[in-house]
């Protein structure tokens, strides 16, 4: 028979099953976290009506899009989680509770140009809190707090979250006069990690039109540094001066000032000015988090606050804040890094089991018994020589190995070797089961990622 | 603003809050048991080019397939499983251990004519063994105690495994000299359920011509019926006279003869010879699962022995033995049949921390000490009366609701409220902690299915 070559899409990531048992641990511990802070688990269609998931329609977006038609049916994949929430919130509001806390983890699909670390499907991690009408400004709070604890229960350390306030970028440039521009200038200014001030201030000047002298005054605004108190200080001076600022300057007060309850510490945490974002959907606190000792890959964590998340769907005022985490991207810069934990046991059980004789019925037996223990447990099944089984154990990194040889069970117990310690020890089936769950306790504390940075 | 209908699309599966905590924790409980029985996590790319998943060609698969162009490539959604398993282990076989053990939990498409109950984007939960070159028939016996410990553990009582061995049918038509006729006569066969004997007895003898006494002889076989012993001993008189019969018969009595070493209950087990499923892809043990009390829905999960997973891209002979679980069908089933756990708590914390001071601080102190102990919590932020606040608790359905008012705080203490009760105690937070945690423990163990068949 002639063959298809088998090959899997550039720009999709496909794991080997040690690197899958990592990736599940790591999107586990965020599903973990999510949950810890009270938000409800939402699975939406990967594919949407494209009237519906393009009725914002026009910008990149839409020209990465997987579009196709069924039938009748004009169809597109979802390039991200916040439009499906959109229509779902708008669709089923009726039978929502408000606030409408969700996480979803899912993946999502953008046509992009290949290149390395790019990924055409990808997994977005996302929570988005909405409210109807209204929503307390403590929730912009506490994302920080989550952010936090998920990077942290990851086994993260040298991490900042970076955050500011949309309304006083925007209070600050109408001061300037430039309040028609502000959205642009934004656009600019979000650019600042990427190509540095000097091509910023080119923007703004000769792009955008802005004198140099404000454009000057926009690029100092944006280097403010110090503490969250030294920065809040720094932009009293322009407090009382334009509406939107005065309340932007109170949102970023009310988020620092709750931080501490939150459980933040201040080395994880910065106000930093120069945080604009690009969307234009944002329109008050603003987050990015970034690795310190790779501050080249960028944010890995970001999101905000919106005023109306469904407003293409419903009258309906919906207010929220969310973020969201590119999962795949994540996991591949971690691991281009040597962030993963190698000593992670990827083994397929906690135990794999080596029947000597021809009948497989003690194996069978004491395997039945473990995994009524909910201990994981794999019989070796093929007729090979003792020393290939051993390799197999090996290979796939099982801990402990039950070796049920003629001898073991004429005498009623178990050979079982510790493959990390060389150690064999006769035991009872309840001996095993002892030793086995005292590993596997002492496992579950092992943390997918190590950050080795001072 | 002109609005868009916010809608989803027909045979898309979208659910509510509540149900998805549901499906999840059925999704949850799926994933564990396979971990149970040392199969390793594997995500394979939604999309695939359309030549590697459609290498086999042909059949209603490929009508109903979503494919489509983006630039160049000729893409399609995968549309099961396992055509990307036989990809994946064809393209990694040099990285991967064999017998190679893996479970994979997806969505799939196939573009179905929509009607009720049948869905055009669903789960599905596989787990596949992968042997190089051999497989051990013991793999085939494992295959029931994984099924029956799934439904089990999910709260399903009233169920049978129904396994059967296509060997024994085709030695069985080879005896009646219908040999080249095998596979067609099998899927005349697996539509009895569906279609009752006079229909396939119809099929037989007018569409596939077999003589009107060899088509009576191969629906007697199918009857043949009692505890496993009798089919079995039934089945000797034919012993001896070919050699795939006699080598079905083997590998029949080899399955029953483990069964009970892997604590399959006789209860649950049937061996029935009209199990025949209808792709030619299984060669010798096959599996179907049906609910005793809704045998109209069919078989809820089936699988099989296979000789060659990869023969469309890969000389290398992968012989394996599968199952896969219609999850999106069987949870509307379920629902439908009202058998999901109406008592299983699905709010989105254990705990909903209500603050009736203005300053957040305590509400948030407590929060983050609970969920520093893993406990999972939620505070309600919205300036609303305590009465609305209660309300919300009461919707959500959470257990738990800590209110903390000006007394409370002044005292160092929480008023804690079992919504189930309605029993209120005044508390500190460790009281708190150690009252939630013990409630938290009990719920762990509730199923998500609750079976009331007798």
């Amino acid at each position: 028979m002639s063959k298809v070559q088998p090959r899997t899409l550039s720009g999709f990531l496909e794991l080997l099953p040690e690197e899958q048992v990592l990736f599940d641990r790591i999107l586990g511990s965020l599903r973990d976290t999510y949950e810890l802070y009270g938000f409800t688990p939402l699975d939406t269609p990967l594919i949407e009506a494209s009237e519906v998931l393009l009725a914002k329609g026009g910008g990149e977006t839409e020209k990465q899009i997987y579009r196709f038609s069924k039938g009748d049916a004009d169809l597109s994949l979802r390039f991200d989680l916040t439009v499906p929430l959109a229509k779902y919130v708008a669709l089923h509001a009726g039978q929502l509770t408000f606030p409408f806390r969700r996480y979803q983890i899912g993946k999502v699909y953008r046509g992009e140009r290949s290149q390395r670390g790019r990924f055409r499907e990808f997994y977005q991690a996302d929570i988005d809190v909405i409210g109807d009408g209204k929503l307390d400004i403590s929730n912009e709070a506490e994302i920080p707090s989550i952010i936090y604890r998920a990077f942290t229960d990851l086994g993260l350390k040298r991490f900042q979250i970076r955050v500011n306030n949309r309304k006083l970028l925007n209070g600050f440039y109408a001061l300037l006069g430039q309040s028609e521009k502000a959205q642009d200038i934004m656009r600019a200014v979000d650019k600042l990690d990427k190509i540095g001030p000097e091509k910023v201030q080119e923007i703004l000047s000769h792009d955008l039109n802005v004198p140099s002298a404000d454009a000057f005054k926009i690029l100092e605004f944006t280097r403010a540094s110090g503490s969250s108190q030294t920065v809040l200080a720094y932009l009293e001076q322009y407090r009382g001066r334009n509406e939107t600022f005065n309340q932007g300057l109170e949102e970023l007060s009310a988020v620092t000032r709750y931080l501490s309850a939150f459980g933040v510490p201040d080395t994880h945490f910065a106000v930093d000015l120069s945080i604009a974002r690009g969307l234009d959907y944002y329109t008050g606190t603003v987050y990015e988090t970034t690795l310190l000792d790779h501050p080249e890959i960028g944010s890995i964590c970001s999101g905000g606050r919106y005023d109306n998340l469904a407003e293409y769907y419903t009258d309906k005022q919906l207010p929220g804040v969310g973020i969201s985490i590119g999962l795949t991207r994540l996991f591949y810069v971690l691991q281009e890094q040597g962030y993963l934990n190698e000593d992670l046991t990827t083994a397929p059980a906690d135990v794999l089991i080596l029947p000597m004789t021809d009948d497989l019925g003690p194996a069978i037996t004491l395997a039945t018994y473990l995994r009524s223990w909910r201990l994981q447990a794999q019989i070796y099944t093929e007729p090979k020589k003792f020393k290939q089984k051993m390799a197999y154990a090996n290979k796939l990194g099982f801990q402990y190995v039950a070796i049920l040889g003629e001898d073991e069970i004429r005498q009623g117990k178990i050979s079982l070797k510790d493959m990390d310690s060389g150690e064999q020890l006769l035991l009872t089936k309840e001996e095993v089961r002892g030793e086995i769950t005292t590993h596997t306790c002492l496992k579950d504390g092992t943390k997918p990622i190590v950050d080795k940075g001072e």
